[in-house]
């Protein structure tokens, strides 16, 4: 995969640089065991690749050769596959932070060969500098470009790359020639100081711009400059399905309702951010199909389907921390990069994610979820309770202080054998404080202002029509205790909806 | 209670305002059945008395003669116990929020006849005033003066008072004669616009002000000027046990072995919350004895032991939304009114407890709990998964965004009968995203950049002697499951401690 011929330098516009530039297995040979390096790269998106599989090839042969290799990952969010899933295979990962979809890092994560650290977007950057997990010893960071002055240009995703540009030692940039060089300007790099001396984040809109569009590196820091020439994990576009379109038409219609009481700007909304995948998808398509126009997102990434409502005009201005399209969705973004770059911003993690920001725009916060109770409560990463599957990624930054809080997800999984709405959730990600909205293809379920039990009948209302009935028993059961309480549950039943899966496959009894 | 021959009307320096003024009854009078209101209080500070205890009397007569009258609570937090007390005694509240310590009103919420909604302090004015709840209808506000220019003194707690002011359609206010002048200057009045009109709140240090000193409210909404002569619910101080003590001591341990590895700066730590209670005044109590000087609290309520420090030099500076002091406590308080004056701030719980300040200022967040689980999951509120304490109050507010994150509890209750460590914890108020340090008598746990197995072994370790083989029996079992996963567990003996606690009075077996 890695190609050692490439030898185009012109877009090292600092001659300094030239004199770093080495090849990648050159560059992975300075990393020692048990290295802690940050990685730039955001729903794959901007991951160096050729380092990464250069570090997987040389940790092999060391432990081939009966020598220990092992290192620790910090991320944006999820990486190309040739980072997390190579190295992964390559058994080298003794920690891994904050996010990850990649199936062979997972597969080590529940194993517990690789320590997996689950926190906020938002946090980590300003953890890592403050000194939280130790040093960080290298930074790898792609970028499309160095200016004449030094300044390194970010190439689809922003994610943490300031971040560990500053806090590591030293630095390795891979050079990605195959990366648009359009991609200058599109970038908004804001840097916060640690506390005490933080200031108010002087961003006002969702299209503010409140940075400079490069990132800066300590030149002396930098041991390598590799050239690569890689393509980012190109997610496929699956066709919107019955169900998703669904779930996209219900969030309309509670749009519609909030817009009709006057609790959302008509016509207008406030700024939104959705999740990954195709439930997100379809709810960007419904609002296309609702006919809103000049929309703001102030989200974590860009996907086909926010690109299209860019083109089509219902979304005016779409902020993000990274840009992760299809091939088809690349072609078009190549081709009028002119007229997105009007529309869109990228902005590193602690921004995009930031709690002082998305309370104070007011942002509508819609994200995915595994599963929720009764009372509201939601896991978003523990599969059965015990099983992680990506991590919690953004969604608590949003949802614990989005102006609405919208969790969606299809009624069951498995093909019925699993329930999305259960008596007891067997990990919480989001409490009840925070889940103002559940949206199946059901309907949705507005719980704010509800007490306990009266979510309960908003869910049940929702659930599959299956266990609708298996649901409203507990509950009925639950009420009938001695001690209900203001939070009724059988604690012996809360969780044998998933004990039961375990053993026989299915939720159903 | 109520003390109708009151007609001291010197502190009304608005004339216009002397044309509203009526009796306690006669307030009440207005106030129809299904009435939203919104009341001041915080931690039983600066709770109207008199108007409260009117509607209890009213409401006890329209019952006896057959007739329904319910009212719906909003305050700041916790109330006096002539108002949430006597309400939930003439059995008169069909709904509560954010925030109660009575226990007939817990009463009336455990069996569901008083709904009741747990949300973030930092978060209910904004939803009251974006009409998430629908109308609010009338305010009731403890004052202790009106300016010249009708603007409102406020007393010993700020909380939602100008929210509700605000919001309400009509006005209640209770003017306390009994609360000290010098109160005047206390206070520090900031409000928000509503999105997307909302702007970076320009506070950077904990002793900024950035608003007025007084409350504002339209004369024409005033209905009613009462006027009164009440303590606030004087909160007893209990001497500090030896278990407080020892939690004390520890949370000091943890700071000076950061301020060794140079993330919190030397003798100065970063702004301090404290919860409120026995343990939380432990906590200043070591503080002190460690050394500290000029340190600086950004919390939700100054008590006696914080009091004590901004006396001796410990604490420089203390903003809060409420002043809750024990008798001995407000005698001193009065003596020296205007040393206090320079030492503290009285602010919206909006400010006190904001997201956006509560991160830019780096608030070491230090708050008390029910249980946790092994893997750092917090319950601060459902005792054994049901029963309704208190609410989660500004403790998610402060440990999402704090700097640093400490959860403080004893290691057991009811004499050891209940362990504050638990497999599994039976309802969830702060996730493992938000936990950094937990603190028993026993020593602390830092779970900073741990994985969930790790995370057991430290939790493990601070249990109390009693539980421990119990939780490593449990964990290491869950370990040996043939899919143990990323945060191991047996969902079908999860819950049992508390399924066991129900069942015979004992988590023990």
């Amino acid at each position: 995969m890695i190609d050692n011929t490439i030898n185009d330098t012109s877009r090292i516009k600092d001659a300094r640089y030239l004199s770093k530039v080495i090849k990648a297995d050159e560059a992975a040979a300075l990393i020692p065991h048990k290295s802690q390096i940050g990685f730039s790269g955001f729903v794959g998106a901007g991951s160096p690749l050729y380092v990464p599989i250069a570090i997987a090839n040389r940790a092999q042969k060391l432990h081939a050769a009966g020598n220990e290799y092992k290192i620790s990952i910090y991320s944006g969010a999820s990486t190309d596959v040739d980072l997390d899933g190579i190295l992964a295979k390559a058994n080298c990962v003794e920690f891994r932070t904050p996010f990850n979809t990649d199936p062979s890092m997972r597969g080590r994560i529940n194993s517990g060969e690789t320590r997996y650290l689950d926190v906020h977007l938002s946090s980590l950057a300003w953890q890592v500098e403050c000194g939280y997990f130790g040093d960080m010893d290298f930074a790898v960071i792609e970028i499309s470009g160095i200016t004449e002055d030094g300044k390194l240009i970010p190439t689809t995703s922003v994610g943490n790359n300031q971040a560990w540009l500053n806090a590591a030692k030293k630095v390795i940039l891979e050079l990605n020639i195959n990366q648009p060089k359009e991609l200058e300007g599109f970038h908004d790099i804001y840097v916060q100081a640690k506390p005490p001396f933080r200031e108010p984040i002087p961003l006002k809109t969702a299209r503010d711009r409140i940075g400079t569009p490069y990132m800066s590196v300590d030149f002396d820091k930098v041991v390598a400059v590799v050239l690569s020439s890689t393509d980012d994990r190109l997610n496929s576009f699956t066709p919107l399905d019955e169900v998703s379109i669904a779930i996209g038409d219900n969030v309309a219609k509670f749009f519609a309702a909030e817009e009709a009481a006057g609790r959302l700007p008509k016509g207008k909304l406030l700024p939104l951010q959705s999740g990954i995948g195709n439930v997100a998808n379809a709810v960007l398509a419904a609002l296309s199909k609702a006919g809103y126009k000049g929309l703001e997102c102030y989200s974590e990434v860009i996907q086909d389907g926010m690109l299209d409502l860019v083109k089509d005009g219902t979304v005016d201005l779409a902020s993000a921390s990274a840009l992760s399209l299809s091939p088809t969705a690349v072609e078009e973004f190549r081709k009028n990069v002119d007229f997105y770059k009007e529309h869109i911003i990228l902005r590193p993690q602690e921004i995009s994610n930031s709690p002082e920001l998305v309370r104070r725009l007011g942002v509508v916060a819609m994200n995915g979820m595994l599963e929720a109770d009764i009372y509201g409560n939601i896991n978003s990463t523990n599969v059965m309770g015990t099983q992680m599957m990506n991590g919690i990624g953004g969604s608590g930054d949003f949802a614990r202080n989005g102006y609405l809080s919208l969790f969606l997800t299809p009624s069951v999984a498995k093909g019925g054998a699993i329930s999305a709405i259960v008596p007891f959730v067997s990990h919480i990600d989001h409490t009840e404080h925070d889940t103002m909205v559940v949206v199946t293809e059901y309907g949705y379920a507005d719980l704010r202002g509800c007490s306990p039990r009266q979510r309960a009948q908003k869910m049940i209302a929702i659930a599959h029509p299956d266990y609708r009935d298996m649901l409203q028993d507990y509950f009925d059961r639950a009420c009938a205790q001695p001690k209900p309480g203001h939070t009724p549950h059988i604690l012996s039943e809360a969780l044998s909806w998933h004990d039961r899966f375990n053993k026989t496959g299915s939720m159903k009894k």
